[in-house]
């Protein structure tokens, strides 16, 4: 693991500084595109190149399931997980029709899913490590071995993509359960109580809630897991799918690949990747502000700031395939729009 | 302007509430997707159709000069109107970048620059009622005639490009100046004054924003619009653009056709329409909320809350043309994701 956090490099900044000033020279009053302009000479920045082309769009999503959901954390049965996947694979779940929408395609990995899934072994990638996680609230959830595999297979899966063309890549998660262990993952490195961390995922009351919280409450008290290492609290009290994503995320960082950040579990994965190589994050684009409570102290302790704010609450990847959208606008302008000197505009009065 | 008008019918609410049964059977939890499940549910009352399509879609952006700039309120000189309408029909300004990337065509036309623009007779949509409108500190910036004219200009162009195929049609401004007519009408039928609604435009440095404030005080003191009456606020203290964009949004929802308001201008357009024609609110999509300062009030007179935050201050459709994808996006959830019961997948637990 430390062969790839040591390949993560700091932006260009001659390529961001070049952006910069293109920008500054566009046919428009310079900064009247907002966070548009910012993000492309982001992308300068992790592309090293002052005009960057976003061409292949790849969304990732991970599969994966928990052993905390026999606590009654979820309003879903376990059993969606791999029904959601077969739904991935069969195109016709909502980061299907997204991620079509922006001309992305789609990768499905089932990293740990509680089911055999061996109906369409061409178009799933199988990295699973364990049907499940244990129960986080009795013992760890995963060992710091399979943890360091989870990773690793994430890394793997990135890098394949990127052998078959990747300018971007989107982050996303299935796992019936997976908002309990992200909110742990977040309260363990942020400091900050379960309750005040812990949402409604995908619609549980308020009993399922307080189950929710409790659960969290005690899998951090018989984990006790180190907030200033990132595997111990991924293995502690993580997933798999939420580990392939940090994998993921530090795959694409050391190979210079900008990563759009979908929601509640895919911060979570973004948080671990941060703990483990803080030079992973100026990679990180965050694609939108999850309905999900507790995601904006998510965003604060990473100090991004989301590029929408829809009320998504999904996951799958949804946020991020819209993210990437913007992503590739951005190049765009910096590519495309003529310059105030090429279209003869005159500029503004001195 | 009265015939079309009364052609303004309400949304089909058989086709909302079969589109909100129909999100709420899509694998996915209910509302999950957030304000894209809203804006789909809008869209069909629109249509009339429970599963509408976008496919055709179109950003109007029309263009018009304004004799309050010999007040100095603009950071950019007159003549920059017609270069970046040339810039617009060269196909290398902002919003031809951000329409190509969200498949929209644009149509730009000339409501009233100040110049000739005979150049690209083909591309450039001719209704100019006048070279400028006059300057509105010292009397009408036009009459009620051309008001009417150019209202009726903007229905005549956006019904050609509805024979052309129109499922969708975003709204687009240029105009040196522009900024300040449309605070002055805000100011006018919100009642707020002009020191809260005037913003920095293109970039005016403070003392350019004292003189837009004083100018727009000027007007409204000069003028005295009757705030009941858009015709008259508009003819008084609006721009040829801003009556073409009214007419546009006017003709639209005449025809059931969805409006998606770009920023500052267009919402001051929109706020004319719906003055005129109150049953024009519900077709109406706000784009993203710009950073000129007061675009927020003006949203909140219109009841509208924006789809995206970006930060963006152009103009030109350039939010619009966002807005249009994510519209697409929201019909294409509505029509491609799989029910609970095609893709047998568990529902939520009871």
């Amino acid at each position: 693991m430390n062969k790839i956090i040591d390949r993560i490099e700091a932006l260009n900044e001659a390529a961001m500084s070049a952006a910069r000033e293109r920008q500054d020279s566009l046919t428009k009053p310079p900064g009247s595109l907002g966070r548009l302009e910012e993000l492309s000479i982001q992308l300068a920045g992790i592309s090293g190149n002052e005009m960057p082309t976003i061409k292949n769009k790849v969304v990732i999503t991970m599969a994966g399931d928990h052993g905390v959901v026999a606590e009654g954390v979820s309003a879903f049965p376990q059993e969606v997980t791999p029904q959601m996947v077969m739904n991935f694979l069969n195109g016709r779940a909502a980061i299907n029709v997204l991620a079509k929408h922006v001309g992305a395609r789609i990768t499905i990995v089932d990293m740990g899913v509680a089911a055999a899934l061996d109906r369409f072994p061409d178009a799933l990638v199988n990295k699973k490590v364990a049907k499940g996680t244990a129960n986080m609230t009795q013992g760890p959830a995963m060992t710091n071995e399979q943890a360091e595999q989870a990773i690793l297979a994430g890394v793997e899966v990135v890098e394949t993509e990127i052998t078959k063309g990747l300018d971007i890549v989107g982050t996303g998660d299935m796992g019936i359960g997976n908002t309990t262990p992200s909110a742990a993952i977040a309260c363990a490195l942020s400091g900050i109580e379960a309750s005040k961390m812990a949402g409604r995922g995908t619609g549980v009351d308020d009993e399922g809630l307080k189950r929710k919280i409790d659960a969290i409450e005690r899998a951090l008290e018989i984990n006790k897991p180190n907030k200033d290492d990132g595997l111990d609290v991924l293995a502690k009290v993580g997933g798999f799918e939420i580990a392939g994503l940090a994998g993921v995320i530090l795959g694409a960082a050391a190979n210079r690949k900008p990563v759009v950040v979908d929601g509640f579990i895919s911060t979570a994965a973004a948080m671990i990747a941060v703990k483990l190589a803080p030079a992973v994050k100026p990679y990180l684009i965050s694609a939108h502000k999850s309905q999900e409570y507790g995601h904006q102290q998510m965003l604060e302790w990473l100090e991004l700031k989301p590029l929408i704010d829809l009320d998504f609450r999904l996951g799958e990847g949804t946020g991020a395939a819209l993210g990437i959208s913007l992503a590739e606008a951005a190049c765009k302008i910096l590519k495309e729009m003529a310059t105030f000197e090429e279209a003869a505009v005159s500029n503004k009065e001195a």
